[in-house]
Formats: C-alpha cells, structure tokens, sequence
C-alpha cells in the first residue's frame, strides 16, 4: 500500500479552505474527490497546512494512501485531469519515504503575504493582495518586525479558537520588503498558530501606518493576549509557499515544537 | 478643456480587447462608460496600445479630453469607483502635457510574455501565462532571440491582417529568461507591429522545442511572410508592462517609425 506525497498549487478563493466541510468546497475533498474518480478508492488526503478559506498555495504538501499501486506519473495525470476545472493542481508525485507525514514530518513552512499598498485597488490580482490604501512606513515595519522573530509565546498572535496547546513557537524569518506597488512579508517556521501570519501582518500594517510604534508590539507580545494585538489581516494576500521535510525525528528533541500548522 | 493622462491596470480575460466592438465588453468601453457616468460627457478615450482580446495590462497609458475641469484625484477616484466591479483599475491621473497623445507621443512600450513551462496546468494564474507542458530549452530560445534584435522588417512577424504601412520595426530588447517554472520573454521597442509579440514567442518556442533552429529564425525573418514564421501563441500570456513618453518629437527624424501598436 504506497504511500504517495504531493504538491499542491491551488487558489483558495473559491474554497471553504483545505479542510473537508459541509458548509462548501475545499481543496481537501476536491483532491479526495478527484482520487475516487481515478481509483475508486475513499482516500484520506492529509496537508501540511490546513489552510483557511480564501488562503492560496503554491508550495502545499499532502500525502495519502493508495491500496492500487499506480505509478506516480499516472497519479499525477490523473489527477489533474478529475481536478478541472477547479484552480487546483498537483505539480510533483512521488512516493513517500518511510515514516513520511505530510504534516506531522514537516519541519519548515514558509508563507507570503502580499500587500498592495497604493490609492487605486487592485486591476489585476485583486483576489491574490490586501488592498491598503493608506502608505505604509516600510522602515517602521521592517524595525517592529524584528521584534517577533525568534522564540516566543505568542498567544497574543493566534486565534481565540486555535487549538494548539502551547503558543510557544519559533519564527525564524519574518520579513518585509518592498516590490514596486507590493509589501511582501515572508515569514518562515516549523509551524505556525491558527491565523499567526495574518495577525501579524494586521499588526506590522498598523505600525506601518504610523497608530502603533515599536513598543507597542513588545507590549503586545507580552501581554499573551489575544485582545493585545492587530487585527487579522484578510486571507486573500495569504499564501503558503514551501514546506520542508528535514530529518523525520526532527522534532523530537526537548524543545519539539508542536508540528502543527492552522494558517 | 483639460486633456488627461491616466494609467491603467487590467485582466484582459473578460474582454473583447482594448478597442471598442460591437462583439463584447472592451476596455475603451468601460472607461468611457465610467466618465459618462461621472461627468455626463460622451468622450473619446485613445490607449498608447490596442490590445487584442484576453491581452492584459498593468502599464497601459491613456488619454482624453473633458469639458469640465475636473481636479485629478477627483477623476481618479471616480474612474475607479464606477469602473467596479470590472478588473480594471486607473493608478493615476494627471493632466495631459500640451500636444500630448497616449498612441502617437509613445516612443517606448514593454511587454511581457509567460510561459508555464511544467508538465502540470496552472492551478493559480491560469488565465495569465500560457502552458508549455514540454520542456523548453532556455539556451536555444536567447539565442535565437538574438537574431530578432534590432532593426529589420517584420513582415514575417505581423498578422496578415496588421494595417501598418511599413512591417520595420526596431526591437530595442527581447530577452528570455527563466523565473522559477515560467520562462518570461520581455520585449521592448518603440511600437509593435499586430501580433508580433505573440508570434515572436510562439516562434521562439519551436526553438525552445528543438523543432527549429537558430537558422530557421534567420530564415523566417529574411522570408518576409508571415506563412514562414511560428505560431501565434495565445493572447493569455501577454501583458503590456509599460509605456514611455520622450522629448515629444521624437518621432519626427528621418528613421521615425509609424507609431501605432497593435498588440
């Protein structure tokens, strides 16, 4: 019985988001569904991210279990064909390595959120940036920034209803640069909280915006309080980019950070 | 009568092209209709480019004249507003300076063309990059690329149906590069004869496929017909960039091309 790892490129608009719901579409019964269709089988596809709805991907990872061993070029073909015309497709198939957990094994994800930070809305890629109007100081954020990388509590910065049990994590890279009418911040972890990257994106734009100052993000991460942040910046500029796999028992040392990630 | 000059920003997928038709929505239209709303007046609006149907922008540049004399951020905000919930969008306003015309004082337009090229269909930016799903050698196509630069008549390289009187152009720069899995072919020059950039590419594909050599491009561009060059490829993955204006008469020397474009 393979065990097959995917990528998965997808626009999240349309989607109630990567998790099986009643209440619409997601990209996880889309690509059970697609399976079904090739196979016949009722497959379980397991993500490295449960991405919200209207979150994109380009870089997502999934894996599932196949009792017929098909070869992965056929899985892939196959797939992409039952997925029209949803904006999902599955790039890259091969077979997992032993032990392989697309979500449990995954020991860096990176996220990009873009912002389009001019007067005039978006003509083009209007479902893909978050339209704020007013200018933003790329220097203050880029400072107040610096104060979130690294180790921390961050419960300030994650959903009332994230289900996490620590709120410890470690952001090894979070940064923000600017690409002509575009803020991008990048932000890098093992994982990440539920809404994680949006509240801080919602929190550096009101630093941008010249309401809050540094300090204020120091105060905010101290006070491990939801209420102390920003708000959460909508999901449309929110997109998953890469998910890395390391050494398998990589998390296991003493300072294992729960592998989850509810972005 | 004030005259203005505006760029604009648009997903040319909904559209019949820039050009005012019968047929469908086009871009022309909709900004004529946004300024009838606003100002009551009928007006012409003239693109520095006219692009075909399912051709985007994100730089094209315009102009027309009002009666009224309107303060520019109130025209911009106007446009905008009435423009929704079309995927268009105008950046900016100004005043026209004097003997200013968006098509005739253009000395230098830039487009970009991308291709996907992977085995697997886009999942986001479908409608944006046209898919080669066969491998494309990078090497071959800049070189071939550099038989294209510069001064000669394009015959070869313009639809059969172009209404310019003279098919010599002077491509200032055609470049192909890689970005990921795209393969981007940046053009500039300072106007474009009808369709020569997507033949241009669709030609410069049959190099990247092996199925031509640098010397068929050699071939196909001393032939001066438009039989003996590439395919046109699909209007999807074309983009008009940018737009410049120079000293204005610029184009008046002796060397001075007909400045249409017609993409």
């Amino acid at each position: 019985m393979p065990r097959y790892k995917i990528s998965v490129e997808y626009d999240g608009g349309p989607f109630v988001g990567w998790q099986r719901q009643d209440t619409g579409p997601s990209i996880q019964a889309s690509l059970e569904d697609a399976l079904f269709a090739f196979t016949h089988e009722r497959v379980h596809v397991r993500g490295a991210g449960r991405t919200d709805s209207g979150v994109h991907a380009r870089g997502q990872v999934a894996h599932f279990d196949l009792v017929a061993d098909k070869p992965v070029e056929e899985v892939r073909g196959a797939l992409n064909y039952y997925l029209k015309p949803n904006p999902i497709a599955v790039p890259t198939v091969e077979i997992a390595p032993p032990g392989f957990h697309a979500r449990f094994s995954a020991n860096y994800r990176r996220y990009r959120y873009r912002i389009l930070n001019r007067r005039t809305r978006a003509g083009i890629d209007a479902g893909f940036v978050w339209h704020v109007p007013v200018a933003l100081d790329l220097d203050r954020m880029a400072d107040a920034a610096s104060v979130l990388i690294g180790h921390h509590d961050f419960n300030s910065f994650r959903s009332v209803s994230c289900q996490a049990k620590s709120a410890v994590r470690t952001l090894e890279m979070l940064s923000v640069r600017r690409d002509e009418e575009e803020i991008l911040v990048d932000v890098g972890a093992r994982s990440f909280l539920h809404n994680q990257v949006r509240i801080l994106v919602g929190t550096l734009a009101l630093v941008g915006r010249g309401q809050w100052s540094r300090r204020d993000v120091e105060e905010a991460l101290a006070a491990r309080d939801r209420a102390r942040a920003g708000p959460t910046a909508p999901p449309l500029g929110l997109c998953l980019m890469e998910v890395r796999y390391g050494a398998l028992d990589a998390g296991k040392g003493d300072d294992a950070e729960e592998p989850v990630d509810d972005e």
